[in-house]
């Protein structure tokens, strides 16, 4: 869907000097463009009968939760530590410096149950290669993994070759 | 809707001593519930002309956004201090020891579109109050105010008295 870059922004320096943010606000606010991307996203995933929907925060929320009301999917987050209140696990990934900490509720998902992961962007791939170390831990099919936007020239999609990987606008 | 309160989970003690917190993750994961709050919701707005839905960071994003879908609106996101990356203005509110600040775009509402306003919970209503101040700088028009629970008890309602105030489970 190459016409999304048509309503993505880019921010120079955010949220650090030399980096180029991409702005999904704008197509967030768009109705036409919001529906378009959830809507191309439930017709693909429909016919493969997906259970839940798994979305990594905070604005992985925004499409996995659009989109697993329209495939009348459950919403499964994955946050930060110590956001989710009941028993979680837990998966620590590494940083440019440091590491970092992505939790899911353990009894969020049944074995062998059909899911989609989404978030907003892959770029180096650690959060969302964590936030499937987690549904996999809980033994759920992974039947895709999928982000509006793929940085292609950081390499994440390599950390996910296990799964399959799909993304609607690639830089 | 009473019944969503058996889909809402007790936790003591989250995120600390004395407080229950309302766990909505139970809710969320159940696809015949979710697909339900989120039908009735825009059963309800559907005819009311709703161009944009408004919604707080983060678990307010879950509900707004498949809202949005649903009303085929566009989403705009009301954040905690230096998340959004482009040009915003800012709300300051009273928290039970010291202040917080939330933030929308400048450029994420028109003059007179009609909005609703969504978080998971009231309590005492400090940032959903200060969600509405921002849409009002904006001049946008506030069809409605909506959380999916209501702790009556902190009286958050009485904040928001200015605006058409809807929960859909009451504690």
């Amino acid at each position: 869907m190459e016409i999304l870059k048509k309503y993505i922004r880019d921010i120079p320096d955010f949220p650090k000097k030399g980096v180029i943010f991409k702005d999904i606000t704008t197509l967030l606010k768009d109705k036409k463009m919001f529906t378009k991307v959830i809507s191309a996203l439930a017709k693909k995933y429909k016919p493969m009968g997906i259970e839940k929907v798994v979305a990594v925060e905070a604005r992985g929320f925004i499409f996995g939760a659009a989109l697993a009301h329209a495939l009348k999917a459950g919403f499964v987050p994955v946050r930060k530590e110590k956001k989710l209140p009941h028993k979680t696990i837990k998966e620590t990934y590494k940083l440019e410096y440091g590491t970092d900490v992505v939790e899911i509720h353990a009894d969020a998902l049944e074995k062998g149950e059909k899911v989609i992961v989404i978030d907003d962007l892959l770029a180096t791939g650690g959060t969302l290669c964590a936030a499937c170390q987690l549904v996999k831990k809980l033994k759920a099919d992974i039947v895709e993994v999928v982000t509006i936007i793929e940085l292609s020239y950081l390499g994440g999609r390599k950390k996910l070759k296990k799964y399959n990987y799909n993304s609607l606008v690639v830089y």
